[in-house]
């Protein structure tokens, strides 16, 4: 398939994401032409002087008026919101695509708003490290990375081969599922364990005694993801509330089995279910490298 | 304080830990006679040739002859079975300790067999690494770590001074508290974490669709401790019992509470209680060298 280029891209959120999509697409040659758009006046500046973008400005409909690719790479709450102020401004043909890590809510906001010949594809590439804003970007953070499309019924197809084609030239692995099947895989994978670290955290801390500063290694490799953003975390449960509730309950069920055993002193009960969980999650490290 | 010089010291369980006390024995000048004492021939074999122990044996009673310090560094559910064996065969004056991660269990079972003249010390050094055998077994293990140490009232002062002694050679830092009050510690700090993890690997892998190959480094980093040994979480399950289901229903209070908030789309509420958690692991981190 012959390389698409685009007129000009607006990246909407010029941080870790949205900074190394930007380097990928100049890179890998789909455009020459990137306006950086967001709050941060020294964050765009320093995009500038690194060369990740051309030009920059703080509103929406200014910086994305003629641009045919707009990539928005802001918080999950905001998303529909600035999908919404650059719709006026953007041209027929032109495409729309998210990094958010919920879809069924954003795409429920922003498919009715669609005037005809205007593309959204909704996207989540899973990938990211602990720092943020434009500095931490890199051209290699998404290789070998799984990037989820997830197209709707409305979805244009040559828009989503564009897109498609965008991930795949930045070394991610396009996977296409529904809105849901998403959320709910992502509730499960990453929304679900996020809580279960915060409230382990929270556990522990409560007790009397200051217990938790015995903790030793194992607990702090366990709880690190406890670290992650409280508003960024708020945001992403109040957004994909159902799936998380359905994995929460899920979870609860297997708990409250696993602690009748305890109380029972089946240890051949708890055995079977310890090898269980180790057997898959030994399995995960053989395709670790894939990921 | 002077150092103690034993006579003999007799290791059963010349494994990660096990070995490495020894290895800190000899270098530490504490001794130059020590037996190990285990299952598998090559292992001690391995142990002679590394210089680890100076003899071996497969029978307790045999091994611990004229001993004068015992060390007990197998799986916890087998630690009174190895004193009981042991005692018989040993001298007046003679101290055993162990290193087995629950407490109350070990002594109800130990205290009340002890001949007048025998010391036992129960102690927990909170280290260890991923791999396993006499081969695993390094002089620095213990540096830095902390080892708690429980006595009771009926525990010789001077077993303890010397048990202590011993730890502090190897780098250890020494904590004494009671039996009862280590063993909910360490239900907090790291068996209801290893519960956790197993409960959300089995959660999540439960779930139609292979959901758990979409998995990115959070998840796996997340349930490494979910491959430890089935065998040895389930006896410290039953061993600590009382302790650990205390702590799995503070954990489901918890649990629920937060639930409760994301059922009320409660962002607020949320963000309050992630803010808490990362305050809370954040500062582990400052500490993070001490352990």
């Amino acid at each position: 398939m012959q390389r698409i280029n685009f007129k000009k891209a607006a990246i909407i959120g010029v941080g870790l994401i949205g900074g190394s999509i930007a380097i990928n697409l100049r890179k890998k040659g789909f455009t020459s032409n990137i306006v950086g758009i967001g709050r941060g006046a020294d964050n765009l500046k320093k995009a500038v002087e690194l060369g990740v973008i051309d030009s920059w400005s703080h509103d929406i409909a200014e910086g994305v008026k003629d641009a045919d690719l707009v990539i928005v790479a802001v918080p999950v709450l905001k998303v529909a919101d600035a999908v919404k102020k650059a719709l006026p401004a953007l041209d027929k043909g032109a495409i729309i695509t998210d990094v958010g890590s919920v879809k069924e809510a954003i795409i429920n906001e922003i498919e009715p708003l669609l005037p005809p010949g205007i593309h959204f594809v909704p996207g989540h590439p899973i990938a990211g490290t602990e720092h943020s804003g434009v500095e931490a970007a890199f051209e290699t953070l998404f290789i070998g990375r799984k990037c989820i499309l997830t197209p709707t019924e409305k979805t244009d197809k040559k828009a989503l081969a564009a897109v498609t084609q965008v991930w795949e030239a930045a070394g991610s692995h396009v996977v296409i599922m529904g809105p849901k099947e998403h959320d709910r895989a992502l509730a499960a994978i990453s929304h679900l364990p996020h809580i279960i670290a915060y409230t382990l955290v929270n556990t522990v801390s409560g007790m009397e005694g200051g217990i938790i500063k015995y903790s030793a290694g194992g607990f702090r490799d366990f709880t690190r993801i406890a670290s992650s953003s409280p508003e960024m975390w708020s945001d992403i449960c109040a957004m994909n509330k159902d799936a998380l509730l359905e994995m929460v309950a899920n979870f609860q069920r297997q708990l409250e089995g696993l602690k009748k055993k305890i109380a029972a002193t089946d240890t051949d009960g708890m055995k079977k279910e310890f090898e269980m969980a180790k057997k898959m999650r030994d399995s995960l490290l053989d395709t670790g490298k894939e990921d």
